[in-house]
């Protein structure tokens, strides 16, 4: 199968490019390299060593013999070569990686918030409106956020993208199926919530197949293909701005840093191995939506954990201290998170415990890359308001933890 | 109050800014004029003749002795002029009418379709990010339309923006309130679908004070303040694109042309007049929700009718015959619509019905101005798919009513 996959240089899109070359199909990266620029711009890099995403080509065919075709282009900026590529690749399917990815970045500053919004909208927008114009029949799977339902839950399990609701009629109730609401607790998820109303259209309007992943928080640095050579190493984000929540406690325990929890600790949070995050991706790929069917909706996670009790976790492991921030987000305190995946459970996979994988990426990773450690990018900076960011800035603890500059 | 009106040239926008500006308000018209420059590209004129906005703010200062103060501005594309702009006058209203409006204009091709989102989201979005950004608590009041719920309704009054639902959970059913679900039918309608998620974060996160009104089917030219000199008169747009249903069968009706239903005319379709559109503005106005509010949603409209029995009006009106076309949009062909708009009859609003208003709008308007008329720009031409295209084009009917080239 000939494969776009759209932001194919990033954490997620990287090891998919591998995984679906492995498996024999014919793959092309389209990425503007954004995520590298943003490395530039806040002065902090991944991790692991990465090389050029061309050096990584070029090592994956030495290792595989298979080919990678890299296309550097912008999505969301370049409406009339983005359609000009699709005519003349006309890829069997799209895999759409291809969005500001931070909820911390997308808070930073208003040009921050214009920038996420201008670009995650203009890139789907785009690709939706080049495929009904070259009238191309490829499946586009996209990759969501489980962040679009905000975190405020009414106790229910939350469904697989619809919910039947019941609506009072003159004739009686009447049952519906809707979106399941949204509520996006940051510009970040926000856009991808918009993403759901543009999908929503196109499938309804020129029947595009499409496949939408409501993903959770992606932990973990290798898969299988990653580990074949050390330039294929995926980046391992440990900053305030893209690190997630399981990473930077692993990096803070790798350097003797307290697991800096925000708030009470007791947000939930929705789970995923890298590893499993790609093979999702390969299932979903298998069980194409026909034209003229709603939008598929899958919640791609595994397990739910509260973050209090992921900083126990990791601290059982590594000797770390836990240390209690003020939270520099506008969030519920507390949430219970109770998710549906019988999708993906059905289809075949067979998760990652987090309890298992953990060790192995405190030894693999944060302690063989400690030494690249820079302590000053460890804190979370992005605050969601004006009055957060002060209130966050006056701690007496978070000061403490500031290095002398 | 200092009121800043976005898109205060356009058809609803000029009427308001004049209402407003005649009860004693600051009024700013902030506008890139994209409205004539559409015109322009579509070579296609207001039947009434207007003016330059310089001509007309000019003229209304000669009438009433008021200042109508106009920037010209891109609020889509020139964010850090848009901050400035607030950090320069800071309002204590905006109302925000600055969108590409036309169903048919957004469907064109795939140029018209990004050109709509981009517009669209991006002046919404900047204008939000501004507002948070200057730290300008002033109320915004956005023109939405009943078009972002789609038009196959189950039965029940379609509420004020928010929906009463059921979740089943293991603790026995909760109830919750929701964002009436959307379900948008053009990508223009679609847009005004995201403005929604966007207002909803904003005021969630920002605490930001947001209205929006969703608006039916303007009808009608003349309000009380653009009578006043000729050259005062609000525009009216006939063509295929930008002329409304309701103009467009007075307009044929007019230079003998038959009136074009689309496909049964089984639609029905939520309508108000201009004057009363005005005026409901003015009432939201003086209703503004507090900072930490939900967004308050209206329905403004006033009365709901199916297009054939529209026809058939200005047909018994007119003497006009009616012909049935076959329908470019992608639509149910029959549908029922029931409307709440409790609100703002409670605030005061005492409608103008169609059938009294109408005569007027043939005599006054139609028939003085139908020398201008450009007959080959009557057809609605932009269709919702290529398949679509390609039916409507092969009708008899449709190619007998084509006028020789």
């Amino acid at each position: 199968m000939k494969i776009a996959i759209l932001g194919g240089d990033g954490f997620v899109g990287w090891p998919t490019c591998l995984h679906l070359s492995n498996l024999g199909h014919d793959i092309h990266i389209v990425d503007n390299l954004s995520r590298r620029w943003i490395d530039t711009e806040l002065g902090v890099q991944s991790l692991t060593p990465m090389d050029s995403i061309q050096e990584r080509c070029r090592i994956w065919k030495e290792v595989t013999g298979r080919t990678l075709h890299f296309h550097l282009l912008n999505l969301a900026t370049e409406y009339e070569r983005v359609k000009q590529w699709f005519a003349e690749h006309r890829p069997d399917a799209v895999i759409h990686f291809a969005e500001q990815r931070a909820a911390p970045y997308s808070m930073k500053t208003d040009r921050h918030k214009v920038y996420t919004v201008d670009n995650n909208v203009g890139a789907t927008h785009h690709v939706l409106a080049a495929l009904v114009e070259t009238g191309i029949d490829a499946h586009l799977i996209h990759l969501g956020t489980m962040g679009v339902y905000g975190y405020s839950s009414v106790g229910a399990p939350i469904p697989e993208g619809y919910l039947d609701v019941s609506i009072d009629t003159p004739a009686g109730p009447r049952e519906q199926q809707i979106l399941y609401p949204t509520r996006p607790g940051s510009v970040y998820h926000m856009t991808k919530s918009l993403d759901q109303i543009l999908f929503q259209f196109y499938a309804q309007n020129d029947g595009l197949r499409i496949t939408d992943l409501h993903q959770g928080i992606v932990w973990g640095t290798h898969t299988d293909q990653t580990r074949r050579h050390p330039q294929l190493v995926n980046r391992f984000d440990y900053d305030g701005d893209y690190g997630t929540v399981l990473n930077r406690f692993l990096i803070q325990a790798a350097i003797g840093y307290p697991l800096t929890v925000h708030g009470t600790g007791g947000q939930t949070r929705a789970f995923i191995h890298i590893q499993d995050s790609v093979r999702c991706i390969e299932l979903a790929l298998a069980d194409a939506p026909k034209s003229g069917e709603r939008v598929r909706i899958f919640n791609q996670m595994t397990e739910t954990h509260r973050v209090r009790d992921l900083a126990q976790l990791v601290a059982r492991l590594s000797g770390a201290k836990v240390a209690f921030l003020p939270n520099p987000r506008k969030e519920a305190e507390e949430n219970d998170l109770i998710v549906r995946n019988d999708q993906f459970l059905a289809l075949g996979l067979n998760p990652i415990r987090l309890e298992e994988g953990l060790l192995s990426e405190v030894v693999d990773v944060a302690k063989k890359f400690a030494h690249r450690i820079d302590r000053s990018r460890v804190p979370a900076v992005s605050a969601w308001t004006k009055e957060i960011a002060e209130r966050v800035d006056r701690d007496p603890e978070r000061q403490a933890l500031r290095p002398a500059s």
